[in-house]
């Protein structure tokens, strides 16, 4: 440990941005873009706070470890997934392409896609980080996504309709294969919706 | 550049273990290795040449850049997969289910299954790793397997389910989401089969 020992371990400063309602949303979107661009093995606890505009300890304070941070960046990241038990909610009919429109849309913004796919990068390359995200997909997504469901293994099910929006991505918007990488959503929302509605409802 | 150039530039040594009709084979070996263990950006010409026993000037000689290694390392780790368009070309009746048992054959062999997802992450890490397959990719497998599909868009066809099987492929094996992770392969097999068939042979 080369940094100097945060002041006020555990007591936030009270000058300047330091504090507010606002310090922690600031720190979970620096949180965001840090482990965006530098990855989950490079991002620091110290690097975040000063990309917040604020002290080292209120980010220890706010969230005790950066396995933790991640955590919570994941939450923000997904956040959008998380209306997916909703749409699931809403009935069998059309649930397959309701849903792989609603992926891609998430994926073709890039504010939402540029986190998941900073976070997917993350995991392939760090256990730690494949571990909170794991602990996350299964906990928060995939079991509330599955509890909607009305097929035998439903959290199974669940994973391979995800294994192949994650894929897609993967081809599309990384990989960029042709024509993939070009297409109009709509025509792979053509496509994926009769898979996903077979996995999601079909026993 | 810190390291000393290398010895005989260009013309291999000819002393020791360092050249030989096995040589090629075994710089291809450690080029796989190292960049399943290090990755893209951190495997080197001079790592390489020193774990297949050979001067840094063989593999130079052999395969000119580092992202010509890499080309040859994703050629070598792919050839499984180059058994593809054979199984494709054996007929549409039960191509979805060959296809998906042979897929999920090539991801449970760990030997084959480390290089795959070495090089699936450093293409998501590195925008150069990333050109390198999708030329790859594209030329050699998506294209051969679309030209023997009789469907629209054949190319974009293989694609959707190329991406199914490394969703598919990154859950399992990398995330390890359950139950996904623990499942029998033929669980697997029995849900894909039907989506390969369909995106691989229906109009």
């Amino acid at each position: 440990m080369t940094e100097p020992a945060p002041r006020r371990r555990g007591r936030p400063s009270r000058t300047g941005d330091d504090s507010g309602p606002g310090a922690r949303e600031r720190i979970l979107e620096a949180a965001r873009t840090q482990f965006a661009e530098r990855g989950y093995d490079k991002a620091s606890m110290r690097g975040i706070a000063k990309a917040a505009g604020v002290d080292a300890a209120l980010v220890h304070h706010y969230f005790g470890t950066k396995d933790e941070v991640f955590a919570a960046a994941i939450e923000v990241s997904f956040e959008p997934a998380l209306a997916v038990p909703a749409i699931l909610g809403a009935g069998a009919e059309g649930i397959g392409e309701r849903l792989a429109r609603y992926f891609i849309g998430v994926w073709e913004n890039p504010a939402t896609r540029a986190p998941l796919l900073a976070i997917i990068r993350s995991a392939l390359t760090y256990e730690a980080a494949a571990k909170v995200l794991r602990g996350f997909v299964l906990r928060r997504l995939l079991e509330r996504v599955a509890s909607e469901l009305d097929v035998p293994d439903p959290t199974f099910r669940a994973e391979l309709a995800a294994s192949h929006m994650i894929g897609i991505a993967i081809l599309r918007y990384v990989i960029k294969a042709e024509p993939l990488a070009s297409v109009d959503t709509e025509e792979i929302v053509k496509l994926v919706a009769p898979t996903l509605q077979r996995y999601l409802t079909e026993a």
